[in-house]
């Protein structure tokens, strides 16, 4: 099944919108969101390592979760997973697991993020873009830590 | 703060029987526990990736969260997580957010496991073990795939 590409932006200012209610929440704002191939949105998720006192809640384990319920299957085979941020190994690992189609992302994560490992992390048919509202994303986080720090 | 080492037997045991708990649901069996510093245990957990539809819920994931839930905080720093297959990259990275203490697994899995990757999917300061009682966990798997298949 073709998987569509030409909404990246739109899908990218509802994981913005995600990352907001993190923020709300005092937690660091990254979100994200599953499309199905009909442009549905199946799952959502922000990040919720402080309120759950759980360092594997973060958003896109969430949204991967809700998705797969919603789909009442493991695999995100034909799904796009958009995130404000490059996802860490572990989400990563997450996504090689349900086989997910495409993986959209922000803002680049040099520390913490996946590629650093290298791209074999994820499944090998899942198809990346990097750097949609790459601007928008990084500044959210930026801007809570030096809030923090102030 | 010592992580005692003496008891890995006792706890793989333990492990080894929440992977038996997911070989009666159907599951791949695998099994883990999660042991603060007293000796006491503070999370248990099985795969359970069929029955809830979700790629994620491996047993490792499982026994985090209840280990942080139990603990009131995200660190687990002084724990130990026994394992009865050596973690894949997602649960390797899930350990690396917990700050894991010490992590003790059985059999090797030389396609999925982390190692494959190296060791830096995991904390810095994360001892590890490997190889307790790998005989009986790694039989489990297999015997599981070969009635599988059969």
């Amino acid at each position: 099944m073709e998987i569509p590409t030409g909404q990246d932006e739109k899908f990218m200012r509802v994981a913005l919108n995600e990352a907001r209610e993190a923020l709300n929440r005092g937690e660091v704002p990254i979100g994200a969101v599953i499309v199905a191939p009909s442009g549905t949105i199946i799952g959502r998720g922000y990040n919720l390592v402080e309120t759950l006192t759980d360092a594997t809640a973060h958003a896109e384990m969430q949204a991967i979760t809700a998705a797969s319920s919603a789909l009442g299957g493991k695999y995100l085979t034909d799904c796009t997973l958009y995130v404000t941020v490059e996802p860490c190994t572990m989400c990563a690992g997450a996504m090689a697991w349900s086989q997910l189609g495409r993986l959209v992302y922000g803002a680049t994560d040099p520390k913490r993020g996946y590629s650093r490992h290298g791209r074999q992390l994820l499944h090998p048919r899942t198809g990346v873009t990097a750097g949609i509202m790459e601007e928008e994303c990084g500044g959210l986080v930026s801007d809570f830590f030096k809030k923090l720090r102030a």
